[in-house]
This record gives C-alpha cells, structure tokens and sequence, in this order.
C-alpha cells in the first residue's frame, strides 16, 4: 500500500507525537528535507517530522508502528545515495532529527564523548578539540552531516587508514526500535564482550532497523605535530608501492594518504583559479603524518621521501613548511570535490578493491570510458591506504541533462562491473541507499540475502524502517 | 528433550557426515574434548566430530538440523567460561574444527591472511612473522587456541590497546550456518560498505550462530623497535594517571600497558623462583612502546618517564637494556597467570570498567574479599589501558575444594556485582559462555534480551546452535 497523503486524524496525532514545531507538511516547509547535498537527487514525504527528545521519537515510533506508517530517519542529509530520500514515493515521513542536536557528555579521562544524533560532526569534532581532543572522523561534509546519520552510514573519509570507520570510532549507541522500544546501548566502556555485540548491526545499516537517537565515540590525543608533503609519481603501480613502503618506513604515524590522477587539478582551479599543484606528474599523492608524541615526524618524512626519490617511487616531493602551505595541500584535494559539484550532474562512483589492485581498476574503468563513452571525462582520486577510489565521470559540455542522465547510468554499470570483477565493492564508505539498492541485492548471494533479510525481520517485522533502501522494496524472500 | 545417546543409526549418519576419522563417541576419545584449559571445567557430549572439510562442515549441520541434534563448535577450548563445554548435560555433539588448520593464503601487499578456523593462533602468528608481518593478537592461550575460536569469542589480550579486539582485527569470515548453507564472508577489502556488516554478528557469538569455518585477518608491518619498561609505582591512580599521560606523550606507539599489584609477584614466583621483580612497589606497570619505523622509541619512552617521576607519578623504572630482559619483565607478567593455574581452583574474573574506575574498582574488590571472605587472597593486575582487570581471589590452602568452589561461587557474584554497580562489564574479553550466563542474561533490559533472543532466533530458528551458551537454556521470551 502506498499512501498519498494523511488524514487530518493521522496529521493531529503525529502532530500529538512530536508537538506543533516538530511537524511540517507543506510543500514549502519540507522543501529542504527532500533534497540531497549534491542537489542531484530530489524525493517525497507525506510529513516532515522534527521530534525535540528521544521521548518524543519513541512516541513517534509507536503511533507509526501501529499505523503502519513507513519512516526515513533523517541526519545531514549528505550521504549521497538516496539513503534519506525517498525517490520513489512510497509513501513515507521524513524523521530527522535535527532538534536533537547536544553533546551530552565529554569525559576527557576516558577519551569518550556522547552526542545526540542530530549533533553536526563540526560542532562535535570542535567540542573535542577544545579538550585537546581529536574525534578523527573527517569528511568533504563534517559542517553539516550528523554524528547519527555518520553511524547509520557507517561514514569514512580521508583519515581511516589511521582511525578506521565510523564503526571503528563507535563506543556505544541509544537506538529507538521500530515499536518505540529504547535500547540503550551506552557504557562508556573500551573492552565489553557480553554476547552480541548489537551496536554492529545499526552502524550501516542506514536506518533500516531503527533510529539511532544518541552516539557514544571514543576520542584520542589531539595530534601536537603535522606534517604534510605533496608528491609527484610515475603511475598508480608507484602510489601503491610507495603507501606499503610508507606503512612500514613511518609506521602508524600516516593519518591520510590520497591519491589523485592529474587530470583532477583542472577541477580544483574550477573552485580557485588561483590553485596549482606544486608538482607536475600523472599521478599526485597528499601524505600526511601526526603525533601527539614529541617525535621528529619532519625528519622521518624527509628521510623517506629522499629513500623513496632514490629509489624512483617518487618524482618529485615538497614537504609543507607551513601550516598555510599543508592547507594549500588539502584545498586541492577539497577543491576537486567542489569543482565536480559546479560541473552538475555527473557520474559519481565509491568503488574499493585489494590496494594492489588500484591500478588496475583505475586503468580498466578509463580505457572502459574512453572507449565507450568518447567525450566523457574521467576522474580518478581517493584513499590509497583503503583501496578506496572515487572514479567519477563529467558529461561533455555540450550534452543535455536528460541524455547525460541515462548514459551516466550505463556507464555505472558499467564501472561496478570492473569493480565487482576485481572481487571489489560498489560501495566502499557511501553506502548503499536507494541509488544502488538493485545493483547491490542482485549481487549477493542467495544465503546473503537469506540473511540480511531475516535479520531486517527480527528488528524490524513490519518493514516500517527506511523501506526502499537497502533492501529492495519489492523483494520477497522464500 | 535431552538426549543422553545415540542410536547406531544416527552414529552412522554423523560417521557419513564427517568420516570414520572424524567420528569419537567413546569416553577416552572424548576425554580431551570434554575439559578445558584450566582443567576446573568438565562436560560430557554424545559424540564428538572432528569434520575434514568445510564440505563435511555443511554436511554435518545439514544432518542435524534434520535430526533437530543440539552442537557445540569447538576450537582450542581455552576461552575459560564454558563457551564450548556443555556442562550442563544437554545432550549435545561437540564439532571440532581442529582438522580444518591450513593457512590459505598471505598476500603481503594488502596485508591479509586467511586461514582455516582451526589454524592454531601461534601458527598463524609465526607465519605472518615470517613474511616481516605482525599479526598483533597476543594471549597466554595463543600456542594451542585456534582463529575460529578466536574470532567466535572476539578475543582480547596484551595489545589490544594498540591493536583492538579480535573483532577490530577481523576482515572477512566464512559461516556454515545452521541448516547447513555456507556464506563467504571474505572479501580481502579494507573498506565494503555495503548493508549490514553480517561478519560483526558472528563475532562474539560464541558459536551460537553457526560455525565459522575461515577467517580473513589484517596484518601489520613487524615492529622493528621495541622498548620494554618496568615501573614502580605508588597506587593504581598513579597508573591511570600515567597511561592517560602515556596516550599523548608516547602517541599512538604504546603497544601494551600492562599493571601489576605487588602481590601477584609472589605468584609469578611460584612457577619460577628465580623471577624477582626489578622494582619495588605496590603497583607495578609493564609498558611497551613498538614501531616499525626507525623512530628513537628509547629516548621517548626514557624522556616520558623522567617527566613522570620529576612529577612524583612513577616511583621507579628500569628500562630493559637487551631482548633478554624485556623477556624476563614479560615472564613476570605470564609467569603469574600460570601461578594461578597451579594453585587449583580460584576465583577467575575478567571485569571492565571506565578507565579512570580501575582504581575504584580495584579498591571496593580488595576491602570486599577482606569484610567478607577473610583468609582469600586477591589479586588484581590486568590491561590498564582497556579497562580491563583480571581480579582473582585464591582460597586459603587449608580450604576443601567442595567448599572452595562454594565460596568462590559468592566472591564472584560480589565481584560482579561490584563491577556492575559502576557500570562496569563482568566480561571484558572472555565471553558469557555457560559460566556467566545466567548473571548476564538477569543484567540486561527486556528490550535488549528480545533483541538478543530475536537474532539468534532469525539465524538459528530451532535453537541447534551451542545451545545453553550465551543464552539460558531455559529462557523464553514474549
């Protein structure tokens, strides 16, 4: 059943749930929850509802369970793949849960921080460092993503190969079950092995079996020392080397490790003309350090730069002698974001392989472009240490949207299949959503989806979580 | 309905299943199977199936599931709380993975492992070694406990505080589930963001979801620097103190922090008489700093310390000046679990709290065997940096085994409830299994035992799976 719109009975009740201020139905006022950061990607609702307490989501819960009414809980919104959208107008209202927006606890003895889940990841990784903390999670939207939407995605971003994934920074969870029961899954504690570890199954599960409500992380030493160097390499095949020889040479002192094909910088310059790189060479690393120890880091990565240089893994190198100039580093990296933004709709991929299969993948998904799709653009960039790549594609200029629409969805296709053939991921941090719903399930195996689906059941029988995403709408299992 | 034998036609279905070589069900066979490693624990089985492939693996559940026949997976039977020795007479098959214990394979540039999940953990270590790779899970059990085990317990050690849990360690499982059906749960990828993280659930489940039969691991580059410590100090809040200093000051390199109560010296003395501690002091703290890169690990860790004891946190420190005496600092800490173990019978706990709580904890556990059970001995050392104290109590040597294990049966239900009460775990690292499962099942809320009990009944509906472990035998849920 898909419904069209509430009765006024259904708007006073949910209304009853949230209060006056927690409800939006009209077109103007849920406008902003019903597109994505990227502004490529616009849905429906048949309410937005902006709960002001975890009492309230749980009043919530319970009238949606009993009504039967279908919920997408809503964080930043910046996730990318329709996981907060519903682009196929099923019907559903819109939970987000931006009123719940404190940080609760800060306990800088156990490196612990407990937040609300509509907590913007900014204000939390502020609220840290003010303690002289770090919170490592860091990503191209930490200004407007929640800290409940980072855990219901599992987020990544450009510093896991030191700190790991969102699950990685993840101490415990406050979840709102499908029937508005309260699981409090805090405990403030590094070492708890007392049977499942429930936590798991909501982080990435893209609120498909309940709303996380309140986030418990760990923190660490907030880095004294960074140093930043910007290199110039032959290929793909010496990034590769170079991060494994950089694994061991600076041990796990490496807090990012991005690679980017040169084709990229054009792009930056799009953001700021003014942005050049400060090495010519096909292929472009940004290596950074950290330490919160007194240890000479500058030297360590000089010295293994002039190893590496000797050894022809690297071009050319220029160590950051300011902090104005390791910024300089990361507007590159950050411009070339924005500058694919200003290009509008383009192909936008979140492929990971085996780190030693890198180039190869890079290399396939270009011949596979500039074969079939001549005049399309690509662009290679992403995390080395992660296997993680974003292999995006810009339409030509002249193009029209519609068309660009329906070949950018071939040549995803086509670009997961020299992924998954590599024994590769579709989605290595974004997720999945609603974007690559059908492309994900037709992948797995039968056992797989036997699985996902029984426990999607088990915590949520009524199918009331976020349906659509994740899980396809219309799968039936035996 | 428990069974108490088998009838010669399910004996030669199992024998099908498994082979004539894998098939015990006499007593002596069995003897080994039914034990555990610390010799105070005995069950009793129907039969015991020692498979030979992951092939025989399914086809021993296929059979089961039919015959509705209760198992018990099994690796190196070490974790110590009855996970895998069914003490309560159910009636069940031990399956022994102790025949599935080949390395697959070890690709050293994307630094993994996969391994059968009998492969012995030392085994595994030794290889990874041998390749100039750390694989960093470090147990007193590790020379006869097996990865499956490992991974089914999520277990813990000496560096997890550099390396995290097994769970942490883990990349990719392979599951027979309960009905037989296979899921290949590797992938070799560093990062797969794609739906529910199904391998988080089998970890920690202590077999109650199925057998895992491989398993995928990270590897790390070898350290090429050690430095070992042994320090003096004044109480445990000078320790805390000094691991919260050690987080920043020696950053992201400390590799264990082991803490000491002067009392189990005398211990560690038992197995060894020659073993004498290089400090004197009521708390005694074994700190390792490693790093594969070529950093002054020594001046760091001598320049922590004089900083530490110019402010009055650390009493005393010898730093080991050769490979022999780090070991010979290491045979105390190893030197005084195996003291234990030769005293027979004591109370064994494995309790968390927040780390600034050790002290509190440590303190109520000593004046509360002190009241109330005078003549017991405590002792209390453990890994600062997780929280994580192993109190044990030994009984005085005059006491009857009978009612040793009586009285230990309410120290350890005092020191529960101690840990508890500070919203501590009574299991850090070793797991619920039948030992500690009625006290855990009586702490957790309605709401997280329906969802525990909802899991388990999504991926093993008709309850075949290490039954009485982890969850109450008895237990029926709404």
């Amino acid at each position: 059943m898909t419904l069209h719109s509430l009765s006024p009975d259904i708007l006073g009740a949910l209304e009853g749930a949230v209060g006056r201020d927690g409800l939006t139905a009209d077109t103007a006022g849920m406008a902003k929850y019903l597109g994505d950061w990227a502004g490529d990607c616009r849905g429906s609702a048949l309410a937005v509802l902006r709960p002001g307490s975890v009492a309230d989501v749980q009043a919530l819960m319970r009238l949606c369970s009993e009504l039967g009414l279908g919920v997408i809980p809503q964080g930043g919104n910046t996730g990318l793949v329709s996981g907060a959208i519903d682009s196929k107008g099923a019907g559903l209202v819109v939970v987000s849960l931006e009123r719940l927006n404190a940080i609760r606890r800060i306990d800088t003895e156990n490196f612990t921080l407990q937040a609300d889940a509509g907590c913007v990841l900014q204000t939390i990784k502020d609220a840290s460092e003010a303690q002289d903390c770090l919170f490592p999670l860091a990503l191209g939207a930490q200004g407007s993503c929640q800290i409940g939407g980072n855990a219901a995605s599992n987020a990544g971003g450009v510093n896991v190969l030191r700190y790991g994934m969102a699950r990685d920074l993840i101490l415990g969870l406050e979840v709102v079950l499908a029937d508005g029961e309260l699981w409090n899954g805090f405990s403030g504690l590094r070492k708890n092995n007392s049977g499942y570890d429930l936590k798991q199954l909501f982080v990435g599960s893209e609120g498909t079996l309940g709303i996380i409500t309140g986030v418990e992380v760990k923190l660490f030493p907030k880095p004294a020392r960074i140093e930043t160097a910007y290199l110039g390499l032959a290929s793909f095949e010496a990034a590769v080397a170079l991060f494994n020889r950089a694994r061991r040479d600076c041990s796990d002192l490496i807090s990012a490790f991005e690679i980017i094909g040169s084709e990229c910088i054009d792009l930056a310059q799009l953001i700021d003309p003014g942005v050049t790189a400060p090495v010519s060479a096909p292929v472009q690393a940004l290596v950074e350090l950290s330490s919160s120890a007194a240890i000479d880091l500058n030297g360590m990565l000089a010295g293994f730069l002039a190893d590496a240089m000797e050894d022809g893994l690297v071009a050319d190198a220029v160590l950051a002698t300011s902090v104005a100039q390791a910024k300089a580093f990361w507007a590159i990296r950050e411009g070339l974001v924005e500058g694919q933004a200003k290009r509008g709709y383009h192909v936008r991929t979140d492929l990971s392989v085996r780190i030693s299969d890198i180039p190869a993948l890079i290399e396939r998904a270009r011949r596979f472009v500039a074969h079939e799709h001549s005049g399309w653009i690509s662009l290679a960039y992403g995390h080395a240490g992660d296997g993680n790549i974003h292999f995006n594609v810009l339409p030509p200029a002249d193009l029209g949207a519609g068309e660009a629409r329906a070949r950018g969805a071939e040549i995803t296709a086509g670009l997961y299949d020299i992924a998954v053939n590599l024994g590769g991921s579709i989605s290595a941090e974004h997720g999945i959503g609603r974007s690559r719903s059908r492309e994900f399930w037709a992948e797995l195996s039968p056992t797989h989806r036997r699985m996902v689906t029984a426990l999607k059941t088990a915590l949520d029988p009524k199918g009331l979580m976020n349906p659509g995403c994740l899980l396809p709408l219309t799968e039936t299992v035996p």
